[in-house]
């Protein structure tokens, strides 16, 4: 049954807020009526970030990161490594491999993986980008740091064969039991990985 | 530790989104990222709609509800019983009670209980207006619906004393089982007060 507000305005507010993913009617509601309760000023900021963010963010022209300027504040940094290109899915990735603070390198945001059963091709991606990125001379190393799914191995497999050359060197993320994870609870598929890729125990050692 | 994000834009709107209650920081950023794949116009609606709400909406100048105008929708239809008055805590709980659609009274919103605890007394809530409206010979009944908590009850008590008159009935909401509830699980209070607040079957039934 539908709720009856006594208010057209908290109504609208209640519709848009339970548009977000994962909030329901009940949810918008108490965070409507949480905003009355605010001074106006802050809910007027509020309102004017939503605003500008969708109408002045950018995409970074060269790795598609989300930016508030042209060029993004990583690949306009002099002090990371232009020659190593981390390829991800989303903005999203970067910021969680940003967050781990183990990496120098520059980005490249797909926007996606390839997925035929979704309609999704290289064409929908950006794909284009990349190549002639890797085809430049300037790159020496590209991460293929997509999603351990089908969708993400064969789209690995595309970026390799459209970008591996003599200069450059494809890598991937490695596979392997999580730090913490007890051998008893891990799955069949990573346990054997980590036994075939398994490390000097030195070279572990010194990661920790 | 603390997300890096790569626009300022977006980290404002994580930022507002998640000072709403029940909102963490992952939940935000999860909520930015999707109004950045809505269309501009849907999310300026979104903001402006936020900013209309606070600043626009009004509290009716009879029954405290919240409204769009300045007596709201409720106390300003003439099919409504103006004699019977349900006095509740917040906003709220006019909109749970006319989900009903069981009352076909007025309400009034009193903004709280009186909980000397929060340094909450009968001044801070809407309750010289209640004692005007239920003195003016208009009102022929008072429907308490207040939380059954002692804060609650000390409310309950306190209107009580102060509109009791000889013209107005003073009523409060049944207490007793819930609809649908098993006799083994309800609590103790609740199964002794519908024991003895026990009603005749008929009326019982008719209520169904």
């Amino acid at each position: 049954m539908n709720q009856l507000y006594s208010s057209k305005l908290l109504e609208n507010v209640v519709c848009e807020f339970s548009k977000l993913p994962g909030i329901g009617k009940k949810t918008a509601l108490r965070m409507a009526l949480h905003l009355l309760k605010q001074d106006e000023d802050s809910v007027r900021q509020f309102g004017q970030a939503l605003i500008q963010l969708r109408s002045e963010v950018m995409y970074c022209r060269e790795c598609h990161n989300l930016s508030d300027t042209e060029v993004c504040e990583i690949c306009i940094n002099p002090r990371r490594n232009h020659s190593i290109v981390c390829v991800v899915e989303t903005v999203r990735d970067v910021m969680s491999i940003e967050n781990t603070m183990q990496y120098q390198g520059i980005y490249h945001v797909l926007g996606g993986v390839i997925s035929p059963m979704d309609g999704i091709g290289p064409a929908d991606l950006n794909m284009d980008s990349l190549v002639r990125k890797a085809a430049a001379g300037t790159v020496s190393e590209v991460i293929l740091a997509l999603s351990a799914t089908m969708e993400g191995d064969t789209t690995n497999f595309y970026i390799y064969r459209k970008i591996k050359n003599d200069t450059v060197m494809v890598s991937t993320l490695a596979r392997g039991l999580s730090v913490g994870d007890e051998l008893e609870y891990a799955d069949q598929v990573t346990l054997g990985r980590s036994i075939i890729n398994r490390m000097p125990f030195e070279s572990a050692f010194h990661n920790k």
